[in-house]
């Protein structure tokens, strides 16, 4: 069994075998330029190594109407949303009222997440603004957060985080535990000291000949020169090493040695 | 003068005075992990200073479907769009066909893309894949490229850039100069040694005292142990500078000492 839209295309992310995911980062603070946004790295590469390719990321304000439709078109689109960011005490962490909205259900105090709270701060130090912590949406089920206390949680293909990497990163983990999974998306690097434009011809009819395999084509400067990464990725390993090796021969009848990674 | 969807809001980056952005991060290298995308935050941070605000982000894959929706969607939407990556040689930079087709013009050989590329390479250098890079949307004006020669675009409020961040810098300050401006985003920083839930209610009563500055709380552990910075954003300087008062002195109530950057 494998997730929604699949079909094999050249350069859109369609591995076959695999799951589809969106991300959506919650908070000013990535928009603004204060805060280097880390999640979509960690997370596009944790969920590939799983079957599970992250075919869109967006970064959103803490604005209810935006996150509301943005997470409703994601999770109609893709088989898992992600969420980090805006479930924490203050009055700029608007995440939880916001999917609430989104499915439609009413926002309600938890008592298993306000039993988490108790346990984390001791039952007299609850106050109001911790146990917003513990308002989740009707019909959501928790995701344990062994560093504060406080849960995500998850409606159902929508897993809701934290925005605190270490705190994300723990809630993650626990949620990749229980999904379905695809066929691993196997990686394959070659380096050289090429412009890509020499051998984009070339390039373009190895791709054509395997369409199972993806293959990108990443310029860059070292020392002022041009070089080039090719990055070729398949869950088929036979077809990635044949891609893989008349890629590298392609960059030997360039004169220039290829570096496999 | 002032942009789209103006209005004072408590934490949905609507400075008053200011024009919206979006930016689209277009590249599977971003989405894989393979790379770390930085240009959301040097974006966002300089467009600020200039009174325009980066309200949304959207890294995309190399799909043609998803790039002409996107930028639909978003350039209806915002003041400003800019997109960077996929405008190179090779089979898997469809950024420009994707922008004409979004406009619903047809894409051509721009003669003054191509003397650019002649001017970089030499005339018997500009091979047929190096020439796709002069392949530009009728009705487009170029953005220079000091960087390799190829230009990027603009079309209407649409900034087509490179995906190299030493390229698209060059690109984005070119076309930064040519923007109309807003009023510039003013910011505050207090840090304290405080949980954000201690102080929730207090900042949470600032904030509806001051509608036009935009307070975030951002919660972080030094040696284990809970931290906050809170971030005040206003166009408002002297709302600002009271808002920050009000909130240094609540710190000061906890019987900590705010450290202001």
């Amino acid at each position: 069994m494998v997730g929604k839209k699949q079909g094999l295309n050249m350069t859109d992310m369609n591995y076959s075998g695999t799951y589809k995911a969106a991300l959506v980062v919650i908070g000013n603070e990535i928009l603004t330029g204060r805060t280097q946004d880390t999640h979509t790295q960690w997370i596009g590469e944790k969920l590939l190594k799983h079957g599970i390719v992250l075919c869109e990321a967006r970064t959103l304000p803490d604005n209810e109407d935006k996150i509301v439709s943005t997470v409703n078109a994601l999770r109609a689109e893709f088989d898992y949303v992600f969420t980090t960011g805006g479930i924490g005490p203050t009055h700029d962490d608007i995440t939880a009222q916001s999917i609430a909205k989104a499915f439609g259900v009413p926002i309600e105090n938890n008592g298993e997440a306000y039993e988490l709270l108790v346990k984390q701060y001791g039952a007299d130090q609850v106050t109001p603004a911790r146990a917003r912590m513990a308002l989740i949406p009707v019909g959501a089920s928790l995701i344990p957060n062994p560093v504060s206390g406080a849960p995500g949680f998850a409606m159902e293909n929508v897993y809701v985080m934290a925005g605190v990497p270490r705190i994300m990163h723990a809630m993650f983990d626990h949620v990749l535990d229980g999904l379905q999974k695809g066929k691993p998306v196997l990686s394959r690097t070659i380096m050289c000291g090429l412009p890509e434009s020499v051998v984009a011809e070339k390039l373009s009819s190895i791709q054509a000949q395997y369409p199972g395999v993806e293959i990108g084509s990443y310029p860059n400067y070292r020392d002022g020169k041009p070089h080039v990464s090719f990055v070729l990725r398949s869950t088929d390993e036979a077809s990635l090493e044949k891609a893989t090796e008349d890629t590298a021969q392609m960059v030997r009848a360039h004169g220039k040695e290829p570096v496999m990674s």
